[in-house]
């Protein structure tokens, strides 16, 4: 077959698969029409090979040397830029993401591919801890199974079928049984199609990959309560979350759900700075807010001053500026509607329209709002995510209001605070009220814009993540698929090399309380 | 007052209180009748007042420098040993266990406080990641809030009071609202005040612990739906732990239950270790079966064989031994009765019944079962935990039903294999199959026992633990109360000690990507 003719089919394990009847169709933003080609919905019986087939592979690939993984990792990697600008081209198509933005997203979702091979091939992330005492007691992380990976809308690269969660689910040993995103199916069956060759090309089990297109909750409502699926992982809204959330904990196995469901990310404008820097800082924030036509988790979508003449210069300004702010086509036209509607809800709920740039029909356009410190705290919803390139202005009368609304706050992916040396000590209090707040504090930047590397958190308290303690993006993402497994009294023979005397794959450890990377205990 | 006088009421941050009308009583189990003392049932008003106090204590708490916390631990180790005699025969008498077990069980619960305490006060194990690119990102882990605790029945000290989960949970930085077991209300009256004295001795916020007083399920449910609760920790019943994981995740704000449900700690004896140690090995197996009453959760409740001569020796060994164990008296009435009712059900089921030894009215006998590896297939309830000094045999007529019979049982706390070198490199595949099941794997050993250390897990997949990468027993079990939260763009005076780049802590930081514990990054 051309592979022109395999889209439209589920993968499973290394086979395409039409059993469905079915079909949709991708929306194309940016001409805003149903693109031609027709995708097949997967069955209930497609959802179950795929499943026991990855709990099959899993026997297998759990066993698979790191290197071996980490070569499958970096083969993935080759084999989406392989793909060359067809993957790109049908990604803007069915996304409107410009290709330049794309090109960016592929770079980070080939680089997170990479820095978990990495990761894996050097070893150390197993936590490898080692008590010689009596008994002999070892423990490492192992692989928990198969896990249900559920793509995002807003990043068809990089939160999507080769994205973090699958990155870091196959580094850790665990397959994979994915529920591509219906905005972007044919983007998902090129990447699908470069893991296939790569699990072929690499020799790795038939199963460790599948990948189910779909419209229907149903899809996922099954994934999430099949008995062999071990844990799952989502990023997209509260409500989708949510539906999981429940499913998985009231099964007769409850597993964890990692659900990444959006955030308001409050930015907080101290009043030093704004004296200080406040045109500046307006120009950045309305940047930040309308990046990618606002469509990311961590796109502000709230704000608070405090009352004093440098916090009306800084919105007069916000408000002067928001016109002149490109508006843009989303990536679906449910997302689009989703965002009127929460713009109207706003309105209808005592927000105030402060600016708003023109747009085209079928464009989402930037709006700034303001409610006052009193209703912001009357009714917490007005606080809920708008997914878009909208932001609401709060302004707090005094501190104690400013700390007041602070607290109040649900639990968010990130909080940021901006402010000289001194608004900062002034306001020690805020920061302490914010870190219970959010996955990752941010003292003078913007919360868009997520780094790939060790130290980052995406997550946080509910209802941002669950649970708080996971994150979807960076080297701590693999330990949402993995648990510690504790090995008491094994001969040499039967130890894993992560865990054996001679440390032969010369890994950090904990052994008997101290850190070494010696070659032997 | 005199401390004789302050029993029987809750601690509700430093101060003793008796709001509560209704009373409950002990029981001494080798006397079989109540204790006199009365002890009053913890109020509503009573649990929201602690829980309102632990939330503030929190905002304090959580800054108070880890030497301090240490400080805090060591001194509560120090004050249950001040405590002196009177504990332990208190202790003794509410629960029926010897002082010696009591002695031994008091230096497990000092030390473990002790061994939390070092582990703080070295640091390392707060995970601090830097990462110095643009934007600079550091991370540690944090103490999440206020955590309700379960006191156990077993371990009236080790995981009570100030056992394993307050340990860790006040290391970490969280603190407590502790709900004690009423079957050793007078023991945790106790342990309570001689952390009160370490509260007010070390200058520790009031409300950093709380004690409840209560025999009634609503006191637990109360705590673990409080909004100002943000996790639970339970070592119990799998009946009690799903109901409060029920309850928790069903909140408006779900919270993470760490619940200990028990377990049936399977042995399996492969054919040549029985030929070449049957005799030894029936021994050592019935006194852990039987150890203390067989009230421990790493109780081995099944233990499987294959079809041979040396396996028909091996249980005819252990049918002519168990008449000689030792009947005994079990914690609570409650606990008797749940045992003789597990042999009854199991007999009905269909276990036949080897042997048993002869114990005195209300007693707890040793028994010896057996069912075929049919019935254990068909009845999966017949491989629920009977918690007391029984175990059930199962015999696997083939290899495959061996497997099958492994691949078929629930999570587990602790999996155990007996085999010589050659039992075992023949039988990897029964490994590779119980490492999925348990969260302890041993060789050659039996599963009663828990040393505390780094390397130890005692967790297990569903239904042994919740989640089933938690661990409530050793250094791990501190992650079960904190999260990851990134400081982006922090400058230096605002990060917290771990974070900055003299490491003033000289702990062990990932610094872009290297362990290191330099003074400087």
């Amino acid at each position: 077959m051309h592979q022109q003719e395999l889209t439209g089919l589920q993968l499973i394990g290394n086979s395409f698969s039409a059993a469905g009847t079915q079909t949709f169709q991708a929306f194309a933003p940016l001409q805003q029409q149903w693109l031609p080609q027709t995708f097949r919905e997967a069955t209930a019986e497609e959802i179950d090979t795929a499943v026991k087939l990855a709990a099959r592979a899993f026997t297998t690939y759990k066993k698979v040397p790191a290197t071996q993984r980490a070569a499958f990792l970096n083969t993935i990697a080759d084999n989406i830029i392989a793909a060359g600008d067809v993957l790109l081209e049908t990604a803007s198509a069915e996304s409107g993401l410009p290709l330049a933005r794309l090109q960016g997203e592929r770079d980070r979702t080939t680089a997170q591919l990479r820095w978990f091979a990495s990761l894996i091939t050097e070893g150390s992330w197993v936590n490898a801890r080692i008590d010689t005492g009596m008994p002999d007691v070892r423990q490492m992380q192992i692989p928990v199974g198969v896990i249900g990976i559920f793509g995002a809308s807003n990043f068809p690269l990089a939160f999507s079928v080769a994205g973090g969660d699958v990155a870091s689910a196959l580094a850790a040993g665990c397959t994979v049984v994915f529920k591509a995103h219906p905005a972007h199916p044919h983007t998902s069956h090129i990447v699908a199609s470069a893991i296939r060759d790569a699990v072929i090309g690499t020799g790795m089990p038939e199963g460790v990959f599948s990948l189910l297109h779909s419209t229907s909750h149903e899809t996922g409502h099954q994934l999430t309560v099949h008995p062999l699926v071990s844990a799952i992982a989502f990023t997209g809204s509260f409500r989708g979350g949510k539906a999981l959330y429940d499913a998985a904990t009231r099964r007769e196995t409850p597993i964890p759900v990692y659900a990444e469901m959006g955030s308001v990310n409050p930015v907080f404008f101290l009043p030093g700075i704004l004296k200080e820097k406040g045109t500046t800082l307006a120009e950045q924030f309305l940047q930040s807010v309308t990046l990618g036509v606002g469509q990311f988790c961590t796109n502000p979508g709230i704000f608070v001053t405090t009352k004093d003449t440098a916090a009306d210069v800084f919105v007069a300004g916000l408000q002067q500026h928001i016109a002149g702010m490109p508006a843009g086509y989303m990536l679906t036209p449910g997302i689009l509607q989703a965002y009127n509607n929460g713009i109207a809800t706003l309105q209808r709920e005592g927000a105030q329209l402060l600016g708003a740039a023109p747009g085209a029909a079928q464009q989402a356009s930037p709006y700034l709002l303001q409610i006052s410190a009193e209703k912001a705290q009357e009714h917490p919803s007005l606080c809920h995510e708008v997914f878009g390139p909208s932001t609401l202005h709060i302004s707090a009368n005094t501190r104690d209001e400013l700390y007041k609304l602070a607290g109040a706050m649900e639990g968010q992916l990130t909080a940021t605070v901006h402010g000289t040396e001194e608004d900062l000590r002034e306001h020690a209090e805020l920061l302490d009220i914010l870190r219970e707040k959010a996955g990752r504090l941010i003292i003078n930047g913007f919360p868009t814009g997520v780094p790939v590397n060790h130290a980052v958190v995406h997550g946080g308290p509910w209802p941002a993540t669950t649970p708080a303690a996971g994150t979807s993006v960076g080297t701590m993402a693999i330990y949402r698929f993995t648990r510690g497994l504790c090995f008491q009294g094994f001969p040499a023979y039967l130890l894993p090399p992560e865990l054996q005397d001679e440390n032969p794959l010369n890994i950090w450890r904990l052994v008997n309380g101290k850190f070494l990377n010696d070659t032997n205990i």
